[in-house]
């Protein structure tokens, strides 16, 4: 089931994708089920919406593919390598990713995002299913001159409009099977199988709740596969996930 | 002014403190404003919370003493160096920082806090005040093996409960004539003066807003003074701020 925020005639809503149409539902289904209003609108007349916009983390795993973490010039880390990005970073589909003026070298990650759904703190990874809501795609882009020269992440990866999330969140997803891919301007960039993520998505999320209570909405960025590479002002980048679907963001400089 | 949030009579409200009283608000004042009830509880009967909990983040600054820097084997960054912890982490006056499993040497680190009023991005340090609601006490509660460790300080400083904040915040606060004292068991451990900060208040602001859109509610810890160092199951760590108050919190093993 693919789930959507949207923008229709001035206000925001949540459906479920059915074919060409959105059925639309009475809440956020995080919160409030899948209780349909009986309204349907066409796809193709709304904007589509960051799917969630966390209450609380972006949690998000480095270097958690082998080609990546090589290219990076060191190895994938025996246990999830974890820092945070604010929600202030989020934005949805086709909203512009804004290059700030701190930085010469902002680079893109496609990555599979875990959207989670009930409140988990140590939760086993045979368990982690039940907590997840589903998974949505994700760019953790970023500012690589940054990351380098502060030591810590969080600025070089927590600018404004650093975290697109989307198209939608599918609930149903067998992660193991499927490919995710980096397009520049319509080249591609990165190309993987999620299969290769050193940490798996329920070991990730039992690693993360042993430190910090995840709420529903907080969102967990998997890490990215080898090819990151930089964004330029005026290129288009897209992020995509078989079985979810394509991410898709402008690029501006500030 | 004095601002408390808490418990009484089984619900949480605002209050201003006047003298051995709560003049109770009608709503958080940092998005309602300080329209009173009419009502008064005495201060003694009530409860004190953490007096804000973030909507996004925790941003805090490290090494911003010159004296820590040092005994952390280092300098003072020339500009502020960010990281972030999640609103998971916060507690308030009373709670108990719960020592995890993972971790053999917990640290306290008595803090500054400023609490963000205003949707704040790009602002100057001499505008800095107008997008101040007040300042509170924090302690940035480290694990400084998984510190060490990780690299990433998400995980160290990020457990649930390593954020105490409170016990109230000062809308008016002259920083740089306060001390800062934090106390394990009475014995002090850290001392210093808040005019001893290496990038001060609207400096810090200026940068971090620069990189992010602050929200009301928003809180960023400005550094610790030297001193850190371990606490254990069973001690009572405070930290004491001129013209704010005691941030005092007992410690428990998980």
């Amino acid at each position: 089931m693919k789930i959507a925020r949207f923008a229709h005639q001035n206000a925001i809503a949540y459906g479920i994708i059915d074919d060409e149409d959105l059925v639309v539902l009475k809440g956020d289904p995080l919160f409030a089920g899948f209780e349909p209003t009986g309204d349907r609108v066409p796809l193709h007349g709304v904007t589509l919406l960051a799917p969630v916009i966390p209450r609380s983390k972006v949690v998000a795993v480095g270097k958690n593919y082998h080609d990546h973490a090589a290219e990076m010039g060191g190895e994938a880390p025996a246990a999830p390598l974890l820092f945070l990005k604010p929600n202030t970073a989020v934005v949805g589909p086709g909203d512009a990713i804004v290059l700030p003026p701190q930085s010469s070298q902002i680079e893109h990650e496609g990555e599979l995002a875990i959207v989670i759904g009930r409140i988990a703190k140590n939760v086993s990874a045979e368990n982690a299913e039940r907590y997840i809501f589903g998974y949505t795609v994700a760019n953790d882009v970023t500012a690589r001159d940054l990351q380098h020269a502060d030591g810590q992440w969080a600025r070089a990866k927590g600018f404004d409009t650093f975290c697109p999330l989307g198209p939608v969140i599918e609930t149903e997803l067998d992660v193991d099977e499927q490919t995710i891919q980096t397009r520049v301007n319509g080249e591609v960039r990165q190309s993987g199988v999620l299969a290769d993520m050193v940490h798996k998505v329920g070991a990730i999320v039992e690693y993360a709740s042993s430190v910090w209570t995840l709420l529903p909405g907080d969102v967990i960025l998997t890490g990215t596969p080898a090819g990151v590479g930089p964004i330029e002002n005026g290129d288009t980048v897209e992020v995509e996930i078989s079985g979810i679907g394509v991410l898709r963001n402008p690029v501006v400089r500030a």
